[in-house]
């Protein structure tokens, strides 16, 4: 082949965005506010007050998930609420939902049932409506959520637009969901070897698979946050990391950053599977993924009008020189890496992973 | 495994559609005005005089297309088209896309850059801007696409609406997509017989393997009845073949019809390739699908008021206790069969078949 092959893994999944973005070139829609570049894209409607928000993301057999043990009824679940999270970090409210989805032959009609009552039930629980879509045939099971979600348009809240002095907020804990996948792939390990026989205890563990398996978008903060009539100034939800997300932050806002590692709330349950592996729980709570909270930039002025129990101060946004940083809890300020968070890996021919 | 387990195939595509949305419930969206069930939902913008149609659907690879004769470039346009086929078939315009696509190791980034300028062609052709999307990585080539299209409120056309008495009327001619893939089949046959000495001249069968491989949206009929001040009174898109969408039409309408099988159009081309391979061309154009024409109910009173070249009338809307016939070329009245079309069959393990 003459053709020149750059594998992707070589410039890695931003870069791969960049490149590709340069080709479909400047946008030049009149009523598009946002394009490709933050957790939404956003347009505004023929009113002018109104805007909506458009955002899609994929969970692929394999790579997002293993059916070993995920059921399929929170699958469903989880593929709204990771678009309803995208649309959340916009500070808009989702409205209507598509999905098309790749059914291999193992499963049945009763399985892909499974997968829209949990649909439904996040549909209900975020107050969206699923509107159409796609059914096909597949090799593996495949689900690509597309979610609009409205806002006035003095609502919509970007990456962009936080200001050195401002707090670096986050809601919820951290690295939970990163605990649950390891306890999970633990689980995927004794149940290849032990079969039916197998007879887990996951009780210690129910919470932090629940952040893996059936994670929250936080529309119940951003929805008190309008009742109060607080607006962050800059706003991402946490799906591939801490880390990586203060870095989107801090350059859509040409800001610098220090993060307080002492300070990332991490639940007890988090801990305990952190000691379990004999891991550092820093590192989860800050490069691991898929905790899907808010990371937020707050005016300090504003910061008694919040509820204090919905959310964490962890630092602070700093003139852009001042690079982004991280004091360890033993004092130390070290550069805080964007690594992103490592998808599900699969057991497979390892082509799922080279993206991550 | 104590759990029902009832393999899709055994009720079929749209019996599973059925299934999945008795689970969803009637949507109770007072905005919304079409859901599940038309090319693509419907809703009311809050100027109240605005709609905003959107649908989603995916290509994958080994169901929908082979890679070995689909070049990236097309494929990416197509993805693109098939949609915008959807948002022509509710008579809107279409304004923004999103994109999920799904990435293998094999998939260079000379190639996804490839697929994005397919993709930027189709969007500058039919006036759309890709606004966003989701790329990871994949076991196999997946890409989906979502499409938001725009209309005035009473510019919207529905599968609903067609009357006994209107005249049933396609764009283009049908059934070349259809060929262009058995010529193609032929052709991997021949490659994966011959490998790189193979030399195919397919100069022949050129008109019939674009219509397969570039399909394009009939934006510009549409337009052009706007510009003449007409509107049919119901529409589809011919996705699945002719039979079906007559079948879908006649369903949501609550009619019957007649199709004249001489007065479908078919190309010469088209009738080359069915001699070739002696089979018989009406198979190809009641049956073959991806031709992506418009199909349309028009009041006998409107049709001085169309661009004769731009259209056929290929038979009438009947009450529905007529039922749904064709009329062959030798004068014969039989049942149109609601078959529908077949996508690309992988080489593969055949999983990909089963929801065909």
């Amino acid at each position: 082949m003459s053709e020149p092959f750059t594998p992707i893994r070589e410039i890695g999944e931003f870069g791969l965005i960049d490149r590709l973005q340069a080709i479909l070139g400047e946008p030049t829609d009149p009523d598009l506010i946002m394009g490709i570049g933050d957790d939404a894209a956003v347009y505004r409607l023929p009113d002018q007050e109104t805007v909506h928000v458009i955002t899609s993301d994929a969970l692929l057999e394999g790579v997002h998930f293993d059916r070993l043990i995920t059921p399929l009824e929170y699958l469903g679940y989880k593929a709204i609420a990771v678009n309803v999270s995208d649309v959340a970090a916009m500070n808009a409210e989702p409205r209507y939902a598509t999905i098309t989805l790749g059914l291999p032959s193992k499963i049945s009609v009763e399985m892909a049932e499974a997968l829209y009552r949990g649909i439904r039930r996040a549909c209900e629980k975020y107050g969206l409506v699923l509107v159409g879509g796609d059914t096909t045939a597949a090799h593996t099971l495949c689900i690509s959520v597309t979610v609009v979600g409205e806002a006035r348009i003095d609502e919509i809240v970007f990456r962009r637009g936080a200001r050195p002095g401002d707090l670096l907020c986050v809601t919820g804990d951290l690295g939970a969901a990163y605990a649950g996948l390891k306890v999970l792939l633990e689980e995927r390990k004794a149940l290849k070897a032990e079969g039916l026989n197998y007879k887990p205890d996951l009780e210690p563990f129910r919470y932090v698979i629940q952040r893996q398996l059936l994670p929250e978008a936080r529309l119940d903060v951003i929805r008190d946050w309008r009742q109060r009539g607080l607006r962050p100034r800059a706003m991402i939800d946490i799906s591939d990391g801490l880390a990586s997300e203060v870095h989107h932050l801090c350059r859509h806002s040409g800001c610098g950053a220090l993060v307080h590692a002492a300070a990332i709330p991490v639940a007890l349950e988090t801990r305990d599977v952190a000691d379990r592996f004999s891991e550092d729980v820093d590192t989860y709570a800050l490069f691991g993924g898929e905790d899907y909270e808010l990371l937020f930039a707050l005016p300090p002025d504003q910061l008694e009008r919040l509820d204090p129990l919905s959310f964490n101060v962890i630092g602070e946004f700093l003139p852009a020189e001042q690079g982004i940083q991280v004091q360890t809890p033993e004092g130390a300020l070290i550069p805080l890496e964007p690594a992103g968070y490592q998808h599900f890996r699969s057991g497979g021919d390892g082509e799922a992973d080279l993206l991550e």
